[in-house]
């Protein structure tokens, strides 16, 4: 049995929660285990219980109430991630490129207490990863975060697990669905930037406040993480050379249409360089890519440029990364176990 | 320190012998041991040493002498297999679609002998996958094969490995470099059918005999490994609905064109379709990819689309993909080795 707690429960806690339910079968039939959610909290409110919480439960709660759970939530968060039973945290909180924050004291709190940690939050990536990941290093366990970094495209366990022997030269790609939508609509539909920003706030790809988004801080936080998980460097957001898009204007589009090339937000990392700025691609390149999909171009030495294509954002896709991650713990858990199980006997 | 032995002595042995000469700081840095030759044999030679042989030795004589040992090859090689001590095969042999030999007699025989087995060899997965997978886990070993399908494009550890929680309705795309770069010259260069296949042969890209690439041969044998490891059937490569490229003419070309399409040979899979056929792809549409690039569409629940793209042949570039099946075993054992040490202290 892996026991989670689950901190957030907006639309990524709730995406995983539901996967968590319609996936017994699988961890079942893969690992010959269940998982089993223990606890789950969110700004106002908490459930836990040690035989398992029943997630269909949590889900119509925070429907009808808002709330996760009938109690208040703990003052003391950091003593309720101590003192819980529970094998694996899956922080889920909004991202917060301030302080990291509650995400931070969450993910510290839970490895420094021997848990493993799957998380979708970038502010403690794009803030303090070197301390993070050494921290789990320490306590031996797990921090992984697939759903972090363009959604259910699989670059970092890409590059990480199945690039392991490759020497990577550089990354780039589309990280941001959203800017990507609003430049792709403003080619093919001639619109000009605020109308294009109107639709995707329209259609639910913009929040209300873009800038997040369309200034690129979205990209160079996940730039931030790439270039701190696979090229060993120590940066955070903020080192990232920026610009966001909001200068595009139709004449741009149009010039570029005119060298039949289109304006595209790369994000580029390597070992000496961090940048995320319109750039003009050809029409027909790969980079190219429309809509919102995220698109990440790996640079090794044998293999040449691997590249993957994924869906950036969403409810599933971020929980289908998530899952990906709970898997892949699961899986080197499995292993352990078996080890030791033959080590006894 | 983990002992290979290798089978089959050409393009691909030869670059994973190189591979394996310079990566020892990355096996070191990573797992702590080294990756030790103390085996190879091609046609006619073989070379022996459990201390170790020198790859670079075995490279120069191979070059000098055609033949990679100094000693002519054991007249029982499955003797050979099963009595020498190494710990993994890397069997390269050239893929043989009528009988799957030799590769097939190899890779049996060292799963027999409780030996991993990475292998490029598309014959014996395409002929005899089922009986070979259920000998690797009654021996407890591994059987890995990413090298086999699509070169450096990582298709099987991402969908076996990163997509592991996901359910796969189906993977297309395109498998064959050759047909892909005659088709795309075709189209760019208004080139016939003949004229581009003579330039794909004189770039070294389609063999003398060219047949098992423009008939759809190689793809039918990747899509029947894929069908066998990812949709869990059994099926051999002559299951495979099978239609080449042969009959496609610059009229065909034109007419796409047209209609502002391309033709692509695209290979789909999924729990009831297993086919390879030329078929009409908009122009700009991920599948339209030119060169002799690979690319596989793998159409999941919750991730939706996600798509990789790689380079399907080549010296590097499969010794990339063989690569990294070593280092996922490497990995396996020592997650056991440690799990082990804990369990006995």
């Amino acid at each position: 049995m892996m026991d989670v707690l689950i901190a957030g429960f907006g639309v990524v806690g709730q995406g995983i929660t539901e996967v968590i339910r319609d996936k017994q079968d699988l961890f079942m039939k893969r690992f010959g285990e269940r998982v089993r959610i223990v606890g789950a909290f969110d700004r106002r409110s908490m459930a836990l219980d040690p035989s398992g919480l029943d997630p269909t439960e949590l889900l119509s709660r925070k429907l009808a109430t808002g709330q996760v759970g009938k109690v208040p939530v703990a003052t003391d968060i950091e003593e309720l991630l101590r003192e819980t039973a529970y094998d694996m945290l899956l922080e889920v909180t909004p991202t917060n490129i301030v302080d990291g924050e509650p995400g931070y004291t969450h993910i510290r709190t839970a490895l420094s207490a021997g848990r493993h940690v799957v998380t979708s939050n970038k502010g403690p990536l794009a803030l303090r990863f070197r301390e993070l990941t050494e921290l789990a290093a320490r306590n031996r366990v797990q921090l992984r975060f697939e759903a972090s970094v363009g959604g259910a495209m699989p670059v970092i366990n890409l590059s990480r697990d199945l690039l392991m022997g490759e020497e990577i030269a550089s990354i780039r790609g589309i990280l941001n669905g959203t800017c990507n939508f609003i430049l792709h609509r403003m080619k093919v539909e001639g619109y000009s930037f605020d109308f294009a920003l109107r639709e995707a706030q329209e259609l639910g790809y913009a929040e209300t406040d873009p800038s997040y988004d369309i200034d690129g801080v979205d990209s160079a936080c996940k730039l931030a993480i790439l270039a701190n998980a696979i090229f060993e460097r120590d940066v955070t957001y903020s080192d990232v050379v920026r610009t966001g898009i909001r200068g595009i204007n139709e004449e741009a589009i149009s010039l570029a249409a005119e060298q039949n090339k289109v304006i595209r937000l790369i994000g580029e990392v390597s070992r000496d360089k961090l940048e995320v700025a319109p750039r003009l691609v050809p029409a027909g390149h790969q980079l190219s890519i429309g809509g919102t999909l995220n698109i990440a171009q790996i640079l090794t030495d044998m293999a040449g440029d691997v590249t993957v294509v994924g869906r950036g954002a969403g409810r599933m896709e971020t929980a289908s990364a998530l899952l990906s991650d709970i898997l892949a713990i699961f899986k080197d858990e499995e292993a352990r176990r078996n080890a030791t199980r033959r080590a006894i006997i």
